[in-house]
């Protein structure tokens, strides 16, 4: 990697789920210490005290590409924060920036994982992720829909624990529905299933529930939301979910 | 989740991958209040700096039961913290300290996620896993091998990014060269690979390979490495990996 001759840099920041308590100390000292920083609406806002001494760029949701344009071309001769809910990588900005700075480079970057959704999510429902799991967005807007079937089949029929990103997108609502069947080939009615919507945010919901009634939660269910169904072995605890990682083959209690 | 009437309160506290940087506010909060902190003696010296002021439970890796149950007991009357390295959930501790609260129980359980070596890792490589992925650990200490293959299977063939934890377990070190042909079977031997050990700590060290050459690198890759296969779209970037997001299939740069 190449590196420009002027005291720029860039920095793309993983802010966690969203509450500032769930910043990292390397992030928070990333944005303190930036003097633009680039990002959408919400994250912005869920960021304001940490950020408000710097130069803001803000863009709406889908201004993806034009906003890592804007934060590349900046961090040539300033330093740059670009943010990404959750963690820099899970469905997170760090891919697209890195594309256009390899495109337009010639700038130093660095990448500063954080909390995702999924960790936050799983959280609140107790132990849902001990075990192996695959994590899938439901949006087709980036991947063909035969690409994502094919991914919920395979991680369906392996059993291992599935994470829903994006359950839905703003055009096909019904995508949700059908993935559900898809599991439902492969997995029981009983499986424990959670329902997360906006983790440590206000308006913070947590559903648990079973595979077979999950369409009962169907209109609660949107693009904010992360669904987490269990593999074969969890189980529900009250209103958490635990999915033993093997110790009771293992051990006595 | 009934409540013991006592003033006791247990944390399962996911304290990052390692630096005491990568603890999120949250989490060191929890740690500062704790009069109790539990762990095995390499995250409690991570975090020595933060936990100094409590009493110190320190037990080896293996003692994972006897750790949950000590820890589940005392927070009956004081408020005590499990650590857990990277998240509580992802290979962590609140699994078993959930089961082990749900058999000796009436405690008050918060769990507070934390940043995963996964995506630590990620970080370190560049944006290898923006898209959809896979998490599987070799250790068979926990799960039987045919599940493990399986599942090496269904991830290699659905083009998974996958992640691989715990590559090589103390007894089985030939787990991962098998692990590796399954994938082979699916993939092409240019896939970018990226190896990271001990991220965010001492030695930490960041190999970027393919898939064809990755046993070159078998005598480095131990216990403590994470091992991160690229989808079929995944390419090499300098010594970095970039998954694309898909963007590339809806906008021109």
């Amino acid at each position: 990697m190449s590196r420009s001759l002027s005291q720029g840099k860039l920095y793309i920041v993983g802010i966690g789920p969203g509450a500032v308590e769930y910043l990292t100390k390397k992030a928070e000292k990333a944005l303190l210490g930036s003097e633009y920083v680039v990002g959408n609406g919400t994250y912005l806002d869920q960021m304001a005290e940490v950020i408000k001494g710097a130069k803001i760029i803000r863009s709406g949701m889908g201004g993806e590409v034009e906003r890592a344009r804007k934060a590349v071309e900046l961090s040539r001769e300033h330093v740059v924060s670009i943010i990404s809910g959750g963690d820099a990588n899970v469905y997170g900005m760090a891919g697209l920036v890195l594309e256009v700075a390899e495109k337009e480079g010639d700038v130093e970057v660095e990448i500063i994982p954080g909390v995702t959704a999924l960790s936050a999510a799983a959280s609140l429902l107790g132990a849902p992720v001990v075990s192996d799991f695959a994590v899938i967005s439901l949006s087709d807007l980036l991947t063909p829909t035969d690409v994502i079937e094919r991914r919920l089949n395979s991680a369906a029929e392996a059993d291992f624990v599935i994470a829903i990103y994006n359950p839905k997108s703003r055009n096909r609502r019904q995508n949700f529905g059908k993935a559900v069947e898809i599991i439902r080939k492969y997995r029981s009615d009983d499986t424990p299933v959670g329902i997360v919507k906006n983790a440590t945010r206000e308006g913070e919901t947590v559903i648990t529930t079973t595979l077979g009634k999950i369409m009962d939660y169907n209109e609660t269910i949107d693009m904010s939301t992360l669904v987490l169904i269990g593999n074969s072995e969890s189980r529900l605890w009250g209103n958490r979910i635990i999915t033993p990682r093997g110790y009771q083959r293992k051990y006595e209690y």
